[in-house]
């Protein structure tokens, strides 16, 4: 009977408390993965910058294997922060509601590898444009206001924020 | 034009090479995500057992927080090895061909953060059935046989192997 | 001559680049100390709302070691993540300007501590609330201005802001 | 009288409970390894494709600063499987049985760290069958019987399967 | 011809260069495994000082769930270190000049275990024990004298620390 | 007045128990910062001996980014092992009595970092020196003499060791 009840819950209930480290404490934020996206674009631009540097140098190619490693390391956490806000807090009564959220998600990781494997601007603001796009459903079903401005640091492009 | 073609060939491509690591390296295989659910599941069954201990015992809470943080563990282990595969390997060829997968994994995500919250059998055998549902459909994509057998350690429930 | 130069230039320069991850990228945010001071806080708060529960069952041994499990964790990230911006972003003509920042900083890794060594509100507030004026200081260095709201998930403590 | 019993216990039991994550679970299963092993090869022979590259591109900088970082991962993995499994499986009495299993994991320290340390296939490909010749024994101890065949990836070599 | 060279090499090689990361860098050091050990003991002694205390106080169970967890860690550290100093700086010709040092790593493996599973003082000052063997063993190798001295800080049990 | 109480204690407590791994246990040694420091030093010097090698040479590519990784991974190390005795160890009576100490914390941090932006052995010996000092007055606060003497392995830098 408690897991028939259970069953019913996890089926039909929307409001079920929710949270970024599945407790669940309810304190989902996208900010985390969006900075992180933000921060994969940033190690491209230091790593397209450091390619027209001589290749053989000792402080070049240090800097480069940073920038690499940086980059996936930001690209997974940007994967992971998505992962657990879209398995903990979207619930099946989201689904039926914006039906190309399971896309979005899929697109998403599909992304961060891709941004992983390749030093590409184009598939790094891809990336940040998909978290934006989720961040905006995300918002929506919490009721709260968003805006789109720059962030406060290079590269300065537009990110979905939370209207205070 | 370079971005065209990776954006047809990530639409299209059926074969693309993927990997558990998003190397990509080809290696995926379900089978770690499976033991991982499959602990769980033990983990659920050994803290049972404690539970008829006299609880304030301190050999007992020592081991109740350890079969608490492995089952936690295991738990996201689980999770994350099938992110991998559905974010890494799942094409959205494959998504037209088994249009059920998305749900799928996401039920998996779930049930992964239910097992970690409570202790119940129930909640983790369905995760060990769902992750072998996600198995087969593995296999099948991969043209390998499955076959459903018991696993040689406790809990000897059935899991879908590749047939060798 | 250019280690000279190197000294001189971190002795003096005030607007080098700074980054969250050490690259530097550039892309400091107290935002996600923020968040993990604000999760303290719940975790806290829902340990003192197990306390009444009966404490033998196995689902609130569960429930409490993950909670401090958790505790534990944000406590630590909201650490790791003000002494990086602390050690990298933060440049000896800051001090100058900000001379309490040591003092504060020292009473944030302390502070952290003891909300990982018991389970008080009030120090765990305390956190949050020195966190918000390290917050408030790194924005004013930035230039940009703050405003102190509520955050949008329980607990709803004011956080201070950058003004989007 | 307790502690001489667990003394004991410990010098002569042959089948005390073990398990892949010291809990005890009695969990333990070597492909995790195996697997690992074979990503190593994956990665040497990705790596050597890639050495017939132009060293400066900034795309084959990017792929073999992960690959390298892969192999070290998966290397690292299979020596931490194989010490255990080693350490929390292998009792003394199955020491005298097979006597040169310390040797041989001994050797399997060895040739993980040498497959960190160089791009060579023949030590990563030593690796794989010196944890085939460990996955043996350790089946033979569970009295399950094994059969050789081929990974279902690339590199597709032969793996010691537990026969299902 | 390169290859038999590098067999002949991990054979015979008595002084080839080492390392506590297996760069390998040459950088060998027990204590790091000792002061780990000893924290296990800490631990030990703090949990059963515990014992005592209100089982189902909130502040008790906290940092109970912290004491265990920490014991965890460190017994987990110790075999890290040791099986690292054991796998990459000792050869097959060190283990003919010390036979026993297989069975010593084995059992140093099996205790750290044990330490995980119970709150045992005499498991845990065993697992120091063994340990500082080890350490002797390694400084004679290294050709250092060493000396036996109680720890600066509780416990303070005898360490074998390098004679300085 | 439990919480008055509280902050007198954390004003004025000089003897408070402390630890490095925050339970507070008491096990505070700045030897685990002063072996990561030196390992840097020797990335740094295998990182310039690889530098004269030929750049294109996968064999000496694999090499390099093991190293740079590993030096990241040790400045990092030692990094957190000093924020740790700082925040945790360090209470205000002592900062008032060594009125340096969050200036030359903060100065380690600014190292740590930029040990891991450059190549370079001055940067690194200047970290191995300020974390000499550090631990001189670590040990001074302990009432223990220390002695300044070789490491027993390359680089053979100073380090500041307790005297036995």
């Amino acid at each position: 009977m408690k897991s028939l009840l259970n069953k019913i819950d996890s089926k039909l209930s929307f409001e079920r408390a929710s949270a970024h480290c599945d407790v669940p404490c309810g304190i989902y934020d996208p900010i985390s993965a969006q900075i992180a996206a933000l921060t994969v674009v940033r190690m491209v631009d230091l790593l397209l910058d450091q390619e027209k540097g001589e290749g053989a140098n000792i402080e070049v190619r240090n800097k480069m294997a940073r920038l690499v490693a940086n980059k996936e390391e930001h690209a997974e956490k940007a994967k992971h922060e998505i992962r657990i806000i879209w398995g903990d807090f979207i619930k099946p009564a989201h689904v039926e509601k914006y039906p190309q959220i399971h896309g979005l998600v899929h697109s998403i990781m599909a992304l961060g590898s891709e941004a992983k494997q390749h030093v590409s601007r184009e598939v790094a603001v891809e990336l940040v444009d998909k978290i934006n796009e989720f961040a905006e459903i995300f918002w929506e079903i919490k009721g709260q206001e968003t805006v789109k401005a720059p962030a406060p640091y290079a590269p300065n492009l537009d990110l979905v924020y939370r209207k205070i």
